[in-house]
């Protein structure tokens, strides 16, 4: 199968760009707050992985914390470029892969994040396995992706009343896991739905436990500032998960 | 609060027990195949509570497995009595309570279930506290649910076509959990909508952990018997988690 580089699509890559989370970081991002009770309460030595890391803001708020060393992989050069550039930091690596070809060393990570890169990724089963190997016992696997419930259907959009106001959110399909083709800055990018079994059921089966479920909506602060975030209460557009690898004591 | 019991409302037994999973038993039931794959390998003496019993098809088939002991809890005394008028099983004994008030012996039982009645149920959290403290260590809770993609919108029904075709599933509210009055043989039977986060994060602040979860679509064998059941892979009707007290080794 060949991998998708939407990303380094010049007018993709443009769009995207002057997306609130890429042009302000973290403290735009819907789903950060949730993303953090996500995290172990201290980064201090911790060794990081990003998986599709984007411009950077993950790993270099993980250096803020304390990390020791992070790794942020992604496809796009073009986003590796953008995070270079304002990366100064020899605690930082940024490496130009595809998540599917990236092969990390066994028990190399204390912690593995992935914001909003896993449904661009057909084999989720694989991608956990491999993630799974390379923490070490105790560590901790920390994940957003569009929520089956937002792909499912495949619009990804409200269903409209004749007055153009938003009905409700369609589900179908929920079962036929596999690609779903949108428009997004550019025609046909491709995003995987799969149900949440297969995402817990990966979890399990790489041998994880599932510490966190989260299907945020905006906190208060942030509907002050985005008030259209209201209707996301509606139907959760992300999941995220937190599993470990080994029981907790 | 005050416990609903539909289930004892004449119209709505007389309805709910012409139901094939009324009439006919587990062979019946949709979610069985999926159910069974929440349970131990094994029954063979085990204590098992079963939590909203029903006319008793669940306990019957653990005794048959060889569980050393069930309790069936059930509100509805139509249906105990109706349980009571099958079973010839000292090993089963059925307890006319309702759920919330039902106070099992701590670490009396090997296995706790309940089959869709945990939607009935307004305060879900404290539920699965109580079953946590009545298992043993390394004992299981399996359950099963309607989805909350089913119970979000609060119509329990497809959106239709103008030629009154299926469109698609409506989601809306996901994120107002509580109450949802629906008409089922009678009006206004209430039942509570919560998130998928909500049923795992009770689980898991109750200090279970997660072993499988389930959103089933029907068997190739139930569907040639019951081919309207196609339309559930559109949207999950129901939910399924197994969840063990104290890591597996």
């Amino acid at each position: 199968m060949s991998t998708q580089n939407i990303y380094d699509d010049p007018k993709f890559f443009e769009g995207y760009s002057r997306l609130p989370r890429s042009e302000s970081g973290l403290s735009a991002v819907y789903e950060w707050p949730a993303f953090q009770r996500l995290l172990p309460a201290s980064l201090r030595g911790a060794r990081v992985l990003d998986l599709g890391c984007g411009f950077g803001y993950v790993a270099r708020e993980a250096r803020a914390r304390g990390a020791r060393h992070v790794i942020g992989v992604d496809l796009s050069e073009r986003m590796l470029a953008a995070a270079r550039a304002v990366t100064h930091d020899d605690g930082i690596e940024y490496v130009h892969a595809a998540l599917e070809d990236y092969a990390p060393e066994a028990g190399a990570f204390d912690l593995v994040v992935s914001s909003l890169a896993l449904h661009y990724i057909a084999d989720y089963p694989a991608l956990v396995r491999k993630v799974a190997a390379c923490l070490v016992d105790g560590g901790r696997f920390a994940f957003s992706v569009e929520h089956p419930i937002f792909t499912a259907h495949g619009s990804a959009d409200w269903y409209y009343g004749a007055q153009g106001d938003r009905l409700h959110w369609p589900v179908d399909r929920y079962r036929d896991e596999g690609e779903r083709r949108t428009n997004w800055f550019v025609d046909g990018v491709v995003k995987y739905h799969r149900t949440i079994e297969s995402y817990v059921t990966g979890l399990l089966q790489a041998g994880l436990c599932l510490v966190r479920l989260e299907e945020p909506e905006a906190e208060a602060a942030q509907l002050a500032e985005h008030p259209e975030w209201r209707d996301e209460r509606r139907r959760p557009p992300f999941l995220l998960m937190a599993a470990m690898k080994a029981m907790p004591a």
